[in-house]
């Protein structure tokens, strides 16, 4: 089943109003939800619209709050989330690090008590538009276990890198190989996972997503390397925005109050802007020149592949799963926040 | 076979005078070469010292140059390293986004046309002794395949964050989970690697270091997340600086030409320095609470394994390659310069 673009954030608009949002923040968080689904990112897309409205519900989530100015410090700024809506709260934080980008060549915000930001493409997405280069993580709640450790003690820390280009650049990647929903997801349609992506309980590797589970000894990408890396995305946002780290997001016991970081480079003005474009142009297409491994379709710059299926869902609709789709669209809140796995 | 601290210093100084260092140059060149042997990243100290010596006596290093300012943008500035030597280029770009990190609270530099900065890590205890934290990262040759390719378009760019604290956090990581350098000793010493560090010639995953040698094939940390989180670092360095991306260093046919990145942020500018030092103390130590996985010490942050190393070679001098420090010890440039294996 596939719903269209329009259709989609009308409903989610819709819906957003009727559990107390004003008309332009609805309207905002709507299309955030479903530019996710529209490129492709199910997961944070549609997909996760069920769980966003029973945390409002829960208190959770402040649907009014703005984001406050802590204090201004030249280039970079420190705001307090207020735990309002954590995918308006990024957004908003992202137009405001391209402003001071604006001004100073980098702008750099952290941000403080803030909600999970759904996507973290999307403001990769916005540093695009704007033509600027940005660099983006949060924390989370600790969900991994640090290299030596057998139990959670890091986030998975999302990490954004956006490259404007004719051919755009969209990195976004967590610190361990797959997401709990990705094992979840994999785990019920009995599948294995491409690459081992964690421990069995036996502290074997495995690809198996239910040993995993089980074990709740999800991998860090690249070993020591990627929890090591983990650890300094926490601590840096925390640095940066005065904010908690997972430790004491996990103490709290629900992923709220996060901390998150914001980096813009205003590539308009740095010199010669024109002759990085071609070098970019020309590295993405060398990529390509790769002889491709066995069984793939050959090497692609990340971000390639979403433009392939946002052209596709915006001519054919968003494909959807029907159970969800249909709650969201009978438009009750109660029964929306009931849809949650 | 084990050398003091100062006696490694003195020689490599005195080596470095000889091929036309001035002395203060020669000092510092030599200390950041010794540095990386105290601290245990030998590949990256004494002995990368013949190499050096090599390069400078090839002409692929400037031994006097030093970088020059291209453009000041505010908050970032870009430099151009004129082919000078490669560690005195970073530190001083270093030097220069901590200054600018006063000023801006955060401080950017893109530096282009620089040698190897030899070991990263030196860097971030630079940012680390000023009370800042640093990101810093350089490309590198084409040396690593893309994900879904065969053949080396990506470089495995070297990514360094440093985190100031009681016990500060180090990390230096390459986008590869093996150095070449590590691959090569591993075969040497007969030894397999501890995790799967690339492919065969038939596509299968393994931690044969002879297998990956031959076939090429060394694997992104996290598979397809290194590999574009290479390809990111690699076009944000060319853009900053200004610089030549990792496919025109493999256009070069030698690794000189580099681009890098040095980000600094002043965290004394920064409102409650206290309140952030007490969260990261009980993050690390939060760390240590997760139980061993089998055959490990347990987790720990990146950096505390280095402090130790450094407190035993700083008491009972610095582990040499007997062949290496003999070769060195005598002086004679030509000599050293021959050592290179």
């Amino acid at each position: 089943m596939r719903v269209p673009y329009e259709t989609m954030c009308a409903q989610l608009e819709s819906v957003l109003r009727k559990i107390g949002f004003t008309p332009e923040r609805a309207a905002e968080a709507a299309r955030l939800f479903v530019n996710a689904s529209r490129d492709g990112v199910y997961s944070h897309g549609l997909n996760r619209f069920p769980r966003f409205v029973r945390n409002v519900g829960e208190g959770m989530i402040a649907i009014d709050a703005e984001p406050e100015l802590v204090a201004a410090l030249g280039a970079v700024e420190r705001w307090d989330g207020r735990r309002g809506p954590g995918m308006l709260n990024a957004a908003a934080m992202t137009r405001r690090a391209i402003e001071l980008a604006r001004e100073h060549t980098v702008g750099v915000v952290g941000l403080r008590n803030t909600n999970h930001w759904m996507r973290p493409g999307n403001y990769g997405l916005q540093a695009i538009e704007a033509g600027m280069i940005g660099i983006f993580w949060t924390n989370t709640i600790p969900n991994l276990p640090p290299w030596g450790g057998t139990e959670p003690r890091l986030g998975n820390n999302p990490l954004v890198i956006a490259i404007p280009g004719p051919e755009p650049v969209l990195l976004d990647i967590a610190m361990s190989m797959y997401s709990f929903g990705k094992l979840e997801g994999a785990a019920r349609a009995g599948r294995q996972l491409d690459v081992a992506g964690g421990y069995t309980a036996e502290g074997e590797l495995t690809c198996d997503p239910d040993a995993i589970l089980a074990s709740g000894r999800s991998l860090p990408i690249g070993f020591w390397k990627g929890s090591g890396l983990s650890l300094a995305l926490d601590l840096v946002a925390a640095a940066l925005s005065g904010g908690l780290t997972s430790r004491e997001v996990g103490v709290v016991g629900q992923e709220t109050l996060l901390s998150q970081v914001f980096i813009l480079f205003d590539l308009a003005a740095l010199p010669e802007p024109e002759i990085f474009r071609e070098r970019m142009t020309a590295s993405l297409a060398d990529l390509r020149t790769s002889p491709p491994a066995g069984g793939s379709r050959g090497a692609r710059h990340p971000g390639a592949g979403m433009l392939e299926t946002r052209a596709r869902n915006m001519a054919e609709g968003i494909p959807v799963e029907e159970a969800i789709w249909t709650g969201i669209a009978g438009g009750d809140p109660e029964v929306i926040a009931g849809l949650v796995n």
